[in-house]
């Protein structure tokens, strides 16, 4: 059967991987998703963006807050605070089962791979949610108050700190997760879809995996992003802010000069059609849709736009 | 300032324990806890009775269920029994902060009894409460059914097996804890205080750390005990029960048979007055009273009568 293959960080792409999820059985999607959000928070291993997408797969997702579980409840944070925790970080009651159940099989030897293959499908996910390594990878942020984690960066800062620069610590010793690996290998791959995350932040750590970058173009199968800017602006977090700082004008163009020579094809929203020849003289393939995602249908219907691009990009290169 | 030294296990001796609290000033009292009951779950230390004493000191001890924090919730213990996690051990959404703040602050390399200090501080508890030793003391229960750690006895099991033996694991390499230490040393000591614990399973444990008993009998204070046994039975858990097992009839006689050569006196309940002629035979003196604590009035009584018991002995004495 051959198989779609997504990149993914939190919110944004966790919704389309959602929608990818809805329209592709699951022995034809691995979902890949980035780990160098993961952190030791009070003695717990925290796997943001691999939570993210379970609980979004799952239907388990608070889609008011954009993060995080339905319902959650935060006695744990208030008992926290009143005993003199360390509280910048928000840990739901519910969410909290994740990280001391990650936590307590990590030491017990098992790796992210395994742990995470368990704890979805407990959450009744069929498709595979697979960590981008199992070695520890770390993105770091360069600004002008100095070195930031990145959820200091981003949850404890607000991402208000200037960024100069992003990289990705243990990056060069790490090496594709376990099923990772054999997706990449086992040659019958019909797309490969960066979904729609932060480039620098979700998409590039997935990327500085050693072999990574090699191995998707090997597949041969047209490799299709979503664009997570429209009409130059980020849907949500902050792309767009980073772009700026980093000397890049927000927006697709940007979003395809970033991926220069990995994409073959990327999703626009109809805002951004006029982009599309500039896009096409860097030789990138354009659709042009609705490119927000409010609601399930809006998640399957992206996707199945997304399938589309990359379905004529294959045609394309047969008729060739 | 003269001082009052509790010992003290979970729930009945954390009564007697909030009432010494309630009728001597801060610096009149010590309250050592027993951590024979301590337990590595989940990843996280747990430290029962230390926490019991603590909530029921701070006023935030359910006094219907008998344990834990009132208006607990339990929205981890749900999300971590659908991820297929070990849920025998309940885990309250509040209570857990204790676990996970200690937990840290260990791997940090903090002692108990310093973690101690700082999270019933800011839990508003200005007598001191003291880990018996800093060392770990586990507590093992010897079944008929094997042996088993004390929380699989007193959780796992609901203390169904039938007892052989008890025995403290750790107990020889412990030491008493600097505090305990220090309020041994500082002679001074007006009266010792034995709560209404269980006296195999809460109170031998810091008898069992090496120099303790002499420690304590050196202090030339009183030493005085409240029968957990009113009646033949146990107020609340497993005494009489393990007492059966053990081939001792569970009343008063058997509790000042099993702190033989260390007490001076026992508080017991009107209805065990007839053993007071016993007791005296056996150089205990005795002062009956209503042993039952059900309101905060009823704490503070018993502390006082048990306080009135421990001056009657230390006037008789000098009088000798």
């Amino acid at each position: 059967m051959s198989q779609v293959i997504a990149l993914c960080g939190g919110v944004g792409g966790a919704k389309l991987a959602h929608g990818l999820s809805r329209v592709l059985a699951e022995d034809q999607l691995t979902i890949v998703v980035n780990t160098g959000d993961d952190f030791e928070h009070l003695g717990l291993y925290v796997s943001p963006d691999v939570d993210t997408v379970a609980y979004t797969l799952s239907g388990l997702a608070d889609r008011e807050r954009g993060w995080g579980v339905a319902g959650e409840t935060w006695q744990f944070m208030a008992s926290l605070s009143r005993l003199g925790g360390e509280d910048w970080f928000l840990l739901g009651d519910q969410d909290l089962a994740m990280h001391v159940e990650r936590t307590r099989r990590l030491a017990a030897g098992q790796t992210l791979s395994q742990i995470t293959v368990d704890l979805t499908r407990a959450m009744g996910i069929k498709h595979p949610i697979v960590p981008m390594s199992d070695e520890p990878v770390r993105t770091i942020i360069k600004t002008r108050d100095g070195e930031l984690t990145f959820q200091r960066y981003f949850v404890g800062e607000r991402c208000r700190p200037v960024a100069k620069a992003i990289r990705f610590d243990g990056a060069q010793a790490a090496r594709p997760s376990p099923r990772f690996r054999a997706v990449l290998e086992q040659g019958d791959i019909s797309a490969i879809v960066i979904c729609p995350s932060n480039p620098y932040l979700s998409v590039d750590p997935i990327l500085a995996v050693p072999g990574v970058r090699k191995a998707l173009e090997a597949t041969g199968a047209p490799i299709v992003a979503v664009s997570p800017i429209i009409g130059g602006e980020a849907v949500k977090g902050p792309a767009a802010k980073l772009m700026r700082e980093l000397g890049v004008t927000p927006g697709v163009v940007a979003v395809a000069d970033h991926y220069e020579g990995l994409l073959d094809g990327l999703v626009i929203d109809a805002v951004d059609a006029h982009a599309a020849d500039r896009l096409r003289e860097m030789d990138v393939e354009t659709l042009a849709t609705n490119a927000i995602m409010s609601s399930d249908d809006d998640r399957s219907r992206l996707a199945r736009d997304t399938l589309a691009l990359a379905e004529r990009l294959t045609r394309r290169r047969t008729t060739c």
